[in-house]
């Protein structure tokens, strides 16, 4: 039975590299090799081959060949998964399907305000080509250089302006998807309004490659923003900001576009570790925020003077305690780096855990108060880098083994680490997961914290689209 | 059998009874009367009892009953649907599960921007809880009176502010479900952020009540708007509209919050036939848009002048010919007064044929233009009534009898006259319901136009999560 196994496998492998051709069939070591490799090297898995379609149609005889010999599939665009939800396990025995070579923009609709993108594009390129044609796609992270809209939308991916814009899920009109069984489903609609059943697309978007293979989409575009003011503001702490957050939303016409929180630990790291940075205050403050407010209003809106006035009303009332108004694109561009640096300076500090969760916005202050205490009586000592997007109630909620302490020994506790901020997170309502998913790494976790009822349905779903299992295998379920 | 399978549905019922209590259980007719009938008077159906339970856990155990015995419940809120989606068939024989009892708004939290509240929640009940907690829920559509949360989720409600705020979908973080086996779904999460698997609340909202009971939810709240600029502007035609919507859109940050097109023939049919209507500009046009812009802004921020400047601009352009902006509250109500009246105007016209469509928002001209042209050749002198929310590529297309024609005769041609109009939104990339869905209305004619491929996929889907087939039969699918 093996070996005619084997023989179904090489067959079916045979003709898929007819299909796609040399070009879109990789096997050589060094080529598979970024597609094997989770990007921080955290795992390595294995595969037959990679294999890059040019096309939808391609996609689909692919899978279609697939689902009729056994052999799993591992969907990957960008591969800069947080959660190992993009590379295969060690030892998996399916095929990497990358789409990477489907990275054609389709159509762009100014008037409609959408553009219509194969997976394979690079975000930075779509942010690019919606700028060209005079609109703004606001889907913006960290690694926005290198990943594929594919995966940002098979992972819901998040970022820096989901305050005002919305997680990806809120930026997609329609969807094409190859299906598990090689069927497509042409969901590529534009509309703002469509009410003829079920909504399909919020299946698929987030699935993280477990229901089938995302190959385009319709996304959403906005006007552009044509100014943007930008502060780092020294503020009391976690409280204050949840207030000045609010009082910003209602003072800018909702133009909140960033609100980050960061604590003094943050600046520390930075400053000593990651070069050509400042701090813009004039003195050591324990909490900070940074604010950016946006509009996209051709004549001048009165933006700044409604920041200026916001901060001053904030300072009165205690909020706010000291605040640098960016005065041009360089001193903006100089605060952002303190707050993208944060990561990369805790390197240098040792081990760190790190957390992506999030709670109700309201609930940030007391959620980081019962963390804070409950990982310091665990590890006494330990240094708290609990940032991000508190305007999404999403922290980074990131822990530095203690000054001098045992990198090894801190990092046996990962999971113990885990469980008490997990716990927490969960006690208050909120996710373990807020932007990164649960791929490999959060797939165990997970049923510790959802319900019986919440499972169950999703493992129906997924033995209903995918009853071979074949979609991304091991991965959120 | 027969006999016995009597018995047991008798035995339940009693069961109910028992729960609910007879507050709860409602057999006498008069009392029944209005859940049976369609609230315009097109259908009328029966039922065994109108059932209407305290809270979720009477739901539950309501539905988990029925689910033991096979008895069918249609789900029903305010009983506002525009397309059977609320009313029992005329051969039903399960009950009608009304959520009206269950009316609490559970908990506000301010500084997350979110309330939760029960199905049973009248909207504008919703709508003015939010406002005195000083926050927007912007959800606003004709029968807000009187419809309800639980039905404005199930049917993906639109209304006047999808342009800035989106469809219920987007409105709505979390959800509690009663699902056909009479298990609970708890989902009523508070997050901005939670990437933990499949996105479970977009299966049930616009599900039609096809898939469970939408028992609570946790909806997003916003700043409420300070000031609104509201202007009734002539113009060249509708590619003229789609230009001055994107203008518009960049000229406010995107604050247009409403853009309805209408042509002269609404304005002829309110001002004959409604009571104090009065045209605000001071000659006869042949298209106008109604236009809003608001901002949050606790300061003046200059929307007068951005809205000044933007007409101004655009009538120098030619696409403005003339337009009136309201200098006061009451203005800006007798300018909404011509909009919200165009149905009940419709009437005294004589018989129409509707259609509530949608294509992207940029072929809104080209759509116009080809469906007057196609029912003007099959029905010479029809009277084309093609107005609404063309800012989300929404029109309802309606169509009036030609003057001193028979309405019967002209009646009698509803599918024909619909699969004209249909066909020509489904060649276009569009969607036959915008924001109606489909109920018992359109659930045959949606076969024509959606892929065998995506009936397949809803069908499947209806069959996992209610594979008895008890939720709402005979709906959507």
């Amino acid at each position: 039975m093996k070996a005619l196994a084997e023989t179904v496998i090489d067959d079916t492998l045979q003709r898929i590299r007819a299909l796609v051709g040399d070009k879109g069939y990789i096997t050589a070591a060094d080529a598979m090799e970024p597609h094997l490799v989770e990007w921080r090297g955290l795992w390595r898995g294995q595969a037959r081959a990679v294999v890059k379609p040019a096309d939808t149609a391609e996609v689909a005889e692919v899978v279609k060949l697939c689902a009729e010999a056994g052999i799993p599939i591992v969907p990957q665009g960008g591969n800069t998964s947080l959660v190992g939800g993009s590379v295969p396990y060690e030892d998996f025995d399916g095929i990497i399907l990358s789409l990477a070579r489907m990275n054609r923009v389709r159509a762009i609709d100014r008037m409609n305000y959408t553009m219509t993108v194969e997976a394979g594009c690079v975000l930075a390129d779509l942010q690019r080509i919606a700028e060209e044609n005079d609109r703004f796609f606001p889907l913006s992270l960290a690694a926005e250089g290198s990943c594929m809209i594919g995966g940002n939308l098979s992972t819901n991916a998040g970022g820096v302006n989901v305050l005002r814009y919305g997680n990806t899920r809120e930026l997609v009109l329609g969807l094409e998807v190859a299906l598990p069984d090689g069927t497509v489903w042409e969901g590529l609609r534009g509309l703002r309004k469509d009410n003829t059943g079920y909504d399909l697309k919020h299946l698929f978007v987030g699935a993280e490659g477990t229901l089938g293979i995302v190959t385009a989409a319709v996304l959403k575009l906005f006007p552009k923003p044509t100014r943007r003011e930008t502060a780092m503001v020294a503020i009391s702490g976690p409280d204050a900001a949840i207030e000045l957050l609010a009082r910003a939303r209602a003072a800018s016409a909702d133009g909140v576009t960033s609100f980050e929180l960061m604590p003094r630990i943050c600046f520390d790291f930075v400053l000593a570790h990651i070069a050509d940075t400042v701090d813009p205050l004039p003195q050591r403050y324990d909490w900070h925020v940074l604010l950016e407010l946006s509009s996209t209003s051709p004549e001048d809106d009165g933006l700044a003077e409604k920041l200026q006035n916001l901060l001053e009303k904030a300072a009165e009332d205690g909020l706010v305690l000291d605040a640098a108004i960016a005065q041009n694109q360089a001193q903006a561009n100089a605060m952002w780096k303190l707050r993208e640096t944060v990561s990369e300076a805790q390197k240098p500090e040792g081990a760190s855990i790190k957390h992506d969760v999030s709670v109700p916005v309201s609930r940030v202050p007391e959620f980081l108060r019962r963390a804070d205490e409950a990982v310091a009586k665990a590890v006494p000592g330990i240094r708290v880098v609990g940032f991000g997007h508190v305007g999404d109630g999403n922290i980074h909620y990131n822990l530095s083994v203690p000054k001098g302490g045992d990198n090894q020994a801190f990092l046996a506790r990962w999971e113990e680490i885990n469980e008490i901020v997990h716990d927490i997170v969960h006690d208050m309502g909120g996710s373990i997961s807020a932007e990164h998913g649960l791929g490999r790494l959060k797939r165990e976790e997970i049923t510790r914290y959802k319900s019986q009822t919440e499972m169950e349905l999703m493992r129906k779903i997924k033995g209903l689209i995918d009853p071979k299992g074949i979609m991304n295998p091991g991965k959120v379920l």
